[in-house]
């Protein structure tokens, strides 16, 4: 197929504007049809609100969150039991926190607490997470952009930056099913970012392992265990794992985890002794009822499968049609999680989005997978297909196909 | 009643011990029974998961909270309900937050964040909430403790302290059933925290309104309208009030409200925003299936009286039998709230409470009403009777009672 030329682009575009659009691929949500697999949770645990200890789930306290929940996910995450917090509704809390609780109080092995350094810089792998981002950018630390790879972070220039320099402190890593892109962390880039010499003492990996059980396609991914191979290096204090139900059971009612050494853990909890009683075990315990071991995990995020592959599978199948052959047009093709980076060729991506926007479909915000918001190059867009109805995936596809011609086209 | 002899005393604790009793007085929780009342809310809110405005209430999103929630507690909070925030189930969680996000961005009126200044006071009435005093201990911020009275804090020592001093930037207030005294704060007490002049232009009133609809008397105490009376005085946002429903639903799974003006609300909804993308709205559904509205409130807090009303009058009623004409013995009478405060000749709490734990009675431990966990006086004993059945707390009390016979009778 050619590439029109550019009246027909226009012509094309302001068909797309006539059409009165009105459809959303901005965020990794769930859709209702995913949600509803979760539902009959919202009549559970009933009268039966005893944990397996016997513990009254309906009253105060138990900071580590339910045990048996614990076990369930214990494996996923590839953090033994005991380590393993299980707390809120938000695993983005769960890094913020402890992200304060850093800036607070010192860290084990810090020789001061960071808000009482002169500065502190976390590595930012772009694309990436732009809440990850936000968190940094809300709390003063700063973010140093390193290049992402289909094995992970680019580790060359990681393990430069973090021998150089006392003043980086941490790395956001998403191992598994990337957000944006969909990488997968291989046995090398995570041997690599548990062993690595850095000049801080109290360098910190927050290992989001959002998608530990999101796979798209029969081939479940498995990375390797960021933890052991960091005790292992002896550098036991270094990963704090994070993951949740929120995309597994329901996204705003769903079971934050926090996973890390004992004495990570020990730190954290003493801290979040000050700030809360305890999470709501009751939801615990929902869940534990709910999804009952680990396979019937396995089984659920099976029926999730059913529902969102064949909307990744529309955003390949109209790009491929659409922009196989085309120069400086490329598409990750993620095997789980929740996104699709769109690459377009440099200085498009804004105009594109914006062409979006005024036809009536909203896209992630360009620079948004970027630290401040700013793609130097300006050509990812992040497409998140999993929320509307696959039929709007069809049509919102079509309409990312329409703006990215007009701007190529336009481009000259 | 004579007051018995020392070999007397001796001899009743050594009965005490024998009995090998194994009670806790110590903390504010709800009983089983009062639990029971809130129960049929594990079933909820089943299949019909949508807000009153079409909302689905499983995904993402909705930092202010369910608008129906708020809308309930509003009066009972006194704060407008568009300036009511429904969050997550720990109100010591919100406040803790609210510090931690004034010690990391600038208040509304501040000259700068807390954390870069030299000096952070709050002001601590004593005898106050434990609770309270571990989020300033845990965040640097350092407490100076102003005497309670009948009508709350002693707002001539309050006046002069915070006119003076501009390090002194808030004051932590359990306004009605105080935390443990059971005061509650007269409208000029109110009106003078609303209004006083301030050397710090960021000072804030904590409002932890715990007990908003917590009586154990016909009588339901009111109180002033802070956040009206800050904003007639010129001081908007000087109030955070906060409230749970923690002892009136489900201890681990209540929903927590915070209430202030516009502006504080806006920029603590937008510092939390970067710390997750929103609270379990199923469990805010779930209340408002459950309570319905002010009366289903007030009725189902009826039900907790008749629990927990028997509780106070042993206590009190052993009280008054043994210690009526005690010289330097006296105790609290609340209408309201969770605990009585046992006031015991000066230099004898630590005693009493170390024998009352070696007969295996668990009191809280002294001078956890004080800031710093000291009691200068050595005098205050907090009772928490609202979760042992009610012969256990008649048990219980008399245990307290050998105790206190024993620790006087040895000091001579």
């Amino acid at each position: 197929m050619t590439t029109p030329g550019a009246a027909d682009a226009r012509a094309a575009y302001e068909k797309l504007q006539a059409e009165g659009m009105k459809l959303d691929l901005t965020r990794g949500k769930p859709s209702s049809e995913q949600l509803d697999l979760a539902t009959p949770m919202l009549s559970l645990p009933g009268d039966d609100f005893r944990a397996a200890d016997g513990t009254d789930t309906r009253n105060y306290g138990g900071l580590h969150g339910l045990p048996e929940l614990r076990a369930i996910f214990a494996p996923f995450l590839q953090v033994p039991v005991e380590q393993l917090v299980a707390f809120g509704n938000s695993s983005l809390e769960l890094m913020h926190d402890t992200l304060v609780h850093a800036l607070l109080s010192p860290l084990p092995g810090a020789e001061r607490r960071w808000a009482d350094e002169e500065r502190v810089v976390f590595l930012a792998p772009v694309p990436g997470y732009d809440r990850h981002f936000g968190v940094c950018e809300r709390l003063g630390i700063e973010l140093v952009p390193v290049p992402m790879t289909d094995d992970g972070p680019d580790m060359d220039v990681v393990e430069q930056l973090v021998a150089a320099d006392a003043t980086v402190k941490g790395i956001w890593c998403v191992p598994k099913y990337s957000n944006p892109t969909g990488a997968v962390y291989s046995d090398e880039t995570v041997r690599r970012l548990a062993s690595m010499p850095t000049a801080a003492p109290d360098f910190r990996i927050i290992w989001d392992n959002a998608y530990a059980v999101h796979h798209l396609t029969e081939h479940e991914a498995e990375i390797a265990d960021v933890l052991a191979l960091a005790a292992e290096a002896g550098h036991p204090d270094r990963p704090f794992v994070v993951g949740s139900t929120s995309k597994i059971t329901l996204a705003g009612a769903g079971v934050a985890f926090l996973g890390a050494s004992a004495e990570n853990v020990d730190w954290w909890i003493r801290l979040t002794s000050k700030r809360t009683i305890g999470p709501d075990k009751t939801n615990h315990l929902r869940h534990v009822r709910f999804l009952r071991d680990a396979d019937g995990l396995r089984a659920h995020m099976r029926r999730h499968r059913e529902i969102i592959a064949p909307k990744f599978a529309v955003v390949d199948e109209i790009l491929t049609r659409e922009f196989a052959d085309t120069p400086g047009i490329e598409w990750s093709k993620p095997a789980g999680g929740y996104f699709v980076t769109l690459t377009v060729p440099e200085g498009t991506a804004t105009e594109i989005i914006r062409l979006a926007k005024e036809a009536g479909l909203a896209l992630t915000p360009a620079g948004a997978t970027h630290p401040y918001g700013e793609d130097p190059q300006d050509s990812i867009i992040r497409l998140a297909p999993t929320f509307p109805p696959l039929p709007e995936v069809r049509k919102a596809m079509e309409g990312v196909v329409v703006c990215v011609r007009l701007a190529l086209s336009e481009r000259g």
